[in-house]
Order: C-alpha cells, then structure tokens, then sequence
C-alpha cells in the first residue's frame, strides 16, 4: 500500500470532530477504496484546550491555521472555519500557493471567492473540493461534475436551507406564525441567534450560486443572484395553499431563459403531490433537470456534523485514489460569463394575497385591476375575516411576466380598500411523473 | 489537449443509439470536463443495414463484437448486448484481457457474472464501469463507491424496476387488475412480451446484488437474493392499503442482520406519506443509510435511452479523465463472503389478506390462530364480499418473526372456512422525518 495521504483540519467544531470520527471509524475501508491510507497530522483551532468528542493530542497543533497552511507536514488542508474572507481565504491561498489540496465546507468561500480560487488551483496544479459545502447530505456536486456530466441542464432547483425548510415545513404542520416558530427553532439549535443568514435566503443563495456554475458552465456570480427570505410568509399562507393543493417551499432556482442564466432564491408554491413537497423538516433536496438523464432528484440532510463530515471525506477519498476534477468541472478559462436573467423575466403563476375592507365591490375592483394589466385569473377567493373585521381575498393567476404582475400589484395597492399592500408567492411547477 | 480516449461500441439498440448522440452533441462539454475529447472509433451490432437514429458510417464496423473486443483500435469496449452469459461474457472478457477498458449497462452480467470479471479487471488493471446497470437515471454507483465512501450502511433499499412501478402505480391510480394493466403496459412498450424478468423481480434482484455487494463489501452474490415478485398483488390489495394509509411498492432491499447480509425483493406495504410513496410511473428511487451521512435518498428515470446513455458516458468521462475505481469499490481480494440472511430471518409487521366463507366466528377462529402462534394484531377488518358471497378480512400485525407469521398463516389456510390460501405483503417502515 501507498504513502498515506497526510490532512490537516483547520477549525475543531463539530464537523471537524466528525471529520476526524469518519477518518478513525472507518480508516481501513477508507485505505481499501483509496489505496491508501488517509492520515490526520495536524490540527488548528482558537482554543486549545476545550473539550472535545475526539482525542487531538496526537496530532501537531497550531495556533494559527494560517501559518498550518504553510508549514503543516500535509497533502490537503481542510478548511472549516467559515466566512468568505478573513483567515479561511487566507489559509485557503496560502494552502494553495504552497501546493497542497484545499477541501472546504465554506459555501460562503465559493460562492463569493471561488472564481479566483479555482485560477489559483489551477496554478498550483491541486485540487480544490468542496462537496461539504452545498447540501453535506447529498453528493450533489460529484453528481452535476461526473455523475451527470454528460447533460445539459434546463434547470436546477431546490430546498437548499434546513432552518428554512424547518421552520416552514413547522409553520405548515402546527399552524403557527413565523416569529413564534422561529424562536422555537433557535432554542432547538436549529436556527441561530442572528438567524438573518439562513432565513433572508443568503445561505441558500450561495449554494445556488455554486450549482449554477457546475450546471451552466458559468463563473460563479453570487452577486446576481435575486434573494427573497421567508419572513413574510404567514400562518394563513399555509392554510390558503393547502387548500388551493399546494405546499409552501423555499427554492432556489437557475436555469438558462432569452440566452442568459437566472438565479433565484425565494418561497414558492409547490404542488402538494409532486415533487419536493414531501421534504420536510431540515433535510435538502435538489433536482436537476439533464436533456439525456430527465428529472434526477437527490435529497438528504443539509447540515450537521455526520453530513458534511460525509462528504469532506469523499473529497478527501479522491484526493486519496488521485481523482482529478476541475474545480468548477472544466478549466477557469473554459467558464463563460453568462449575462444574468432579472427576476422581473419570470413568467409563471402568482398566488396573491389581499388584506381588503369588507364592502361591496372589491372583487370587482380586483378584477379590473388584473384585466386592466392583462392578467388571467384562475382562481379568486374571498377568505377568512381578520379579528378587525376586514377580508383575505386569495387569488391565484394563470402564466404571466413577473413585471406585468408587479405593475397590477403597484395599481391595486393604490386602491382605497386595500388594508396593506399586496402579499404575493410565486407558484413553481416543478412536473412530475 | 491530450489524444481522445478511443470507444467501440458492441450493440446498437436505443442505449448505444444514445451514447453516441451524448458524445456527439456534448463532445466540446466532454472534452473540456475530461482533459481530452471522447471519439467512437468503431461499433458492432447484429443487422448492419438497419435503418438508426444516429450516422455510423463513419465508425469502423464489426459484425462479431467479441472479435471487435480483440481487434478495434479503442481503449475502451462498451458493452450494451445484454445476458449473462454468452456474447455478453465473451466480449467483457476478451476486451479486458487485451488490455482495454470495459463500460457495461448489463446488470445480469455484473451480478451473475460481476465477481469474476472483478478480478479479470484487476489483472489486467483496466476500469470495468457499470454505472447504467443500476437505475440509469440515478448516479447511486458512483454515489455509493464515491460520495458516500467514508459511510458504513445499515441499509440500502428501493424501488429498482420501472415497469414494475409502472404497473403497480397504474394499478393503484385505475382499480384495475394486473393482467389488464401488464396488457397495456406490453402495448405501450413499457413491458416486454415475455415480461418475467421484471415482474418476478430477477431484473430487481440483479440491481439489488450489485448495490449490495457496493455498500458492504461483500462479494457479489446473486445467487442468494430472495425474489418474490408482483404477480399475487390484486386491486383489491391497494384499496385496502390506502384505507389503512399506505401504498403498494415493489422494493429491493439489503441490510446487515445478525452478522450476515440480507437481499430481499418483494412487494412492501409503506407509508403513504413517507419516502418512496410519491415515487410513481416509471421511475426507481433508492434510499441509502449511512451511520454519518443518515438517509439519503435519490429518484431518476431507471430506464431508457437517454437515462441509460447519461451514465455509460460518465463511466467513459472517468475512465477519460484518468479517474480510477475499483469494480466494487475494494479489491477484490477485501470482498468478503458474508453469511445470506434468509427471509425468515425477517422482523417486522404483515397485512394479511384472507377470502372466508361469510359465517360468524371466523373472526374469533383467525384471531386465536394468531394468538396461538403469539402473534399480536394492530387491527383485523371485514371488507368487502365478493361477487361469490364470500368476504375478505383484512389483517395487520405487529412487529414478528418471519417463520411465526409463516407458521400461523400455514395453520389458517387449513381452517375450513378459508376459501383460498391467505395472501400477504411484508409493511416496511421507511423512516421518515
């Protein structure tokens, strides 16, 4: 057997210790797929002395991560400690500027930094991986890279956010309002105490960022992805859709439209009996769509430690058995720049929300307002009377431009009866068998 | 760019049909993913003239594949014949003996045949791919041997045949009988005129043995897989199912039991609301659980051209980008021989469906069979009475041994009220969230 491929971790939370667990639990089936074995010989952390589910006294510690990229005895540093700047950019330049393999879980770091990262792999001629850092339960980036790489891709979507997922699949189940469901979930540990990241849709965006660039061929382009967050969604939201045979989701969705790529985060209408409705709670799920492969659908957990210490270990496992792949599938210079579709390009159905006084005439002031911009309906509802006595009008619109639709919007909000402005969900149709 | 990796191509169905278009509409995205262009050199089939949905009068042609395995200039055969044994074998054997790659959609030959070619592999330290074997539209190969590498699994399961799920979801969505659906699923292709080998399940069998030997490194071993196929399942049965909140699934499943592995095929009560219940038509899914990564769980197209070409060329992609795997993921030599765990082995709750005479007591007889045989019941039901006057009772029980229920259904059958043998079907608990 071979040289024993040599890791050091920088960053000892729990995906570091349950890296660490995977390498020691199962060293000999990892060596029998590898042809080698995989070795700890170093570790960094900020506090050296916390308790921890792991023995770390034989590996050599360092202080400082950064100076563990250059001078750890290692072939791979994996980098856990998070952020898109800071010390995990550094120590992932520094790592690869030395000519060691950079595995990350830092979605963040990819989506916003990945660009000029992957041209400095290629320089140093190293791989830069990063399984962990999109949907740790789910191989999805081997999937888009190798298992499907003979594919081109109409669209890629998916529930990309565990606290969102958990705290809408919740929402839907108990019927309880946002903040409510939310404090819930940051007592859990599933939601954190600035919880702003995950829930205005950030997190999510940076793992559609990187999809996009696998599955479209583009340099990854975090800044034109269009983000919309959760917290407007209500309690009666849920109530509304279920009855209309709908779920409410959080996707982020790219696709190729008029010759340039969208991005997009936010909640959407699904149907109540295709796909991804069934997704509950903290798990993720994605689907691609290939022109040869059809509708390939993958779901798993998202975060936590076992998940993503999974999958920092298959980065590392290829790195082990001398797997090569380009950091985004191809070489940097083969990533097209691919104009960026608006949101405002959206055509599709709109679930519309009003919060309306209850007099004579409404509807039919709706009405025209939806014909006056062209806007079919297929549905127009009148609901529940609030505790101060006005009325939920739900509507739900056939196929129309997402411009056209915020231009009625715009005029209906004008109107006299109108309690609030216009609340409105897109509705996704994402097929099924 | 480096020299092409040279493919010859032994049979020209749909499959073969297909993999030429992938390599030829998405060569520039190949040859950028891989480092070097895939290029056909040369292909084999049965009828030259036929008329085909792609140009290969530009490939070298070989009316006998196995002479084309030896001769052609290629490095890599891909094998898309078919069978066990015969041309199939032959061609595998000759391609990897003369130093050369083989890429196989054959599920027969690799679980029948796969433990042998391993090792010819091996000796001749060539790639043998099989990614299109199992589920086309599902990357699971590589997702087992590769994304999920550093997981040790409880179990592997799902829905492995497509025309299977077809009939079963038909049947289930119309209230009509098998006999019919099978009819108009032959007349829509979806079947083949002598259908055994999907409905008796030896088509699942064959894909559950390769995931097995994949997720517990056992050496492939089909002919211990247990295989009860979808033939005794009536309209009736999805009735009663959905009353009782399930559905009717023809699953694969293997998991580690007592120390020794077991592989099972057979029809399955799940959750209506759980995994695997939306999974309809044609598709198969399959759910792996890991001790690190938990469940994950992946849905596709498992046949046809486009699916099935989709991973023959992410095989060739590999095996052009110089990435490397074992045939089971382990030498062989680290296979091991696991102890077959046999049905009766099996712990776990049964709907049991008798048709009895219409006379009082036959409900107390049934339930003292039970008792006797201490098998405890979650609920007894009288259905429906039959166009003859006979009635059937409907009957679910807790958790229990295989070879008890067994024992006590053999008991009932002899009770004189019993007008034909008690059918049963094995409820599996999926999990969920």
């Amino acid at each position: 057997m071979s040289e024993p491929l040599k890791v050091a971790i920088a960053g000892l939370g729990t995906v570091g210790i349950g890296t660490i667990q995977v390498l020691t639990i199962h060293a000999d089936q990892v060596a029998a797929r590898c042809g080698r074995p995989i070795q700890i010989t170093a570790v960094s952390a900020r506090n050296r002395r916390r308790k921890r589910d792991a023995d770390v006294s034989s590996y050599v510690w360092f202080d400082d991560p950064v100076v563990m990229a250059k001078e750890a005895d290692a072939d791979v540093i994996v980098e856990l400690i998070g952020g898109s700047s800071g010390v995990a950019l550094d120590l992932t330049r520094e790592a690869l500027a030395a000519g060691r393999h950079v595995v990350t879980a830092n979605k963040a770091l990819m989506a916003e930094a990945g660009a000029g990262l992957a041209i400095e792999a290629e320089a140093s001629g190293k791989t830069l991986a990063y399984e962990a850092a999109v949907a740790g339960g789910i191989p999805i980036i081997k999937a888009l890279r190798e298992g499907l790489g003979g594919n081109s891709f109409s669209r890629v979507l998916g529930i990309l956010n565990g606290t969102c997922n958990y705290i809408l699949s919740t929402m839907d189940a108990t019927g309880r309002d946002f903040d409510d469901v939310l404090k819930d979930a940051q007592d859990l540990g599933y939601a954190e105490a600035d919880p702003s990241f995950d829930i205005d849709g950030v997190d999510a965006a940076h793992k559609l960022a990187i999809l996009s660039s696998l599955a479209f061929g583009t340099k990854v382009d975090f800044e034109s992805v269009y983000v919309e967050g959760i917290r407007n969604v209500i309690a009666k939201d849920f109530e509304y859709a279920r009855d209309l045979g709908y779920r409410v989701k959080l996707l982020g969705l790219t696709g190729e439209l008029d010759g340039g790529i969208y991005q997009w985060v936010h909640p959407c209408l699904i149907d109540a009996h295709g796909p991804l409705a069934a997704v509950d709670g903290s798990f993720n799920a994605i689907i691609a769509e290939g022109d040869f492969v059809g509708r390939s659908t993958y779901e798993g957990r998202g975060a936590g430690a076992g998940p993503t210490a999974s999958a920092v270990v298959a980065d590392l496992m290829d790195i082990a058995a001398g797997r090569f792949n380009h950091t985004f599938a191809v070489p940097s210079e083969d990533l097209r720049n691919a104009a960026s579709v608006q949101v405002e390009k959206r055509v599709g159905a709109y679930y519309v929300r009003l919060k309306v006084l209850d007099q004579a005439g409404v509807f039919a002031d709706v009405g025209s307002a939806f014909r006056d911009h062209r806007i079919s309906m297929e549905s127009i509802i009148q609901r529940d009377h609030d505790s101060d006595g006005n009325v939920h009008v739900v509507i739900v619109t056939h196929d129309v431009l997402e411009s056209q639709m915020m231009d009625a919007l715009e005029d209906l909000e004008k109107h006299e009866a109108m309690v609030e402005a216009p609340h409105f969900i897109r509705i996704e149709n994402l097929g099924g068998e």
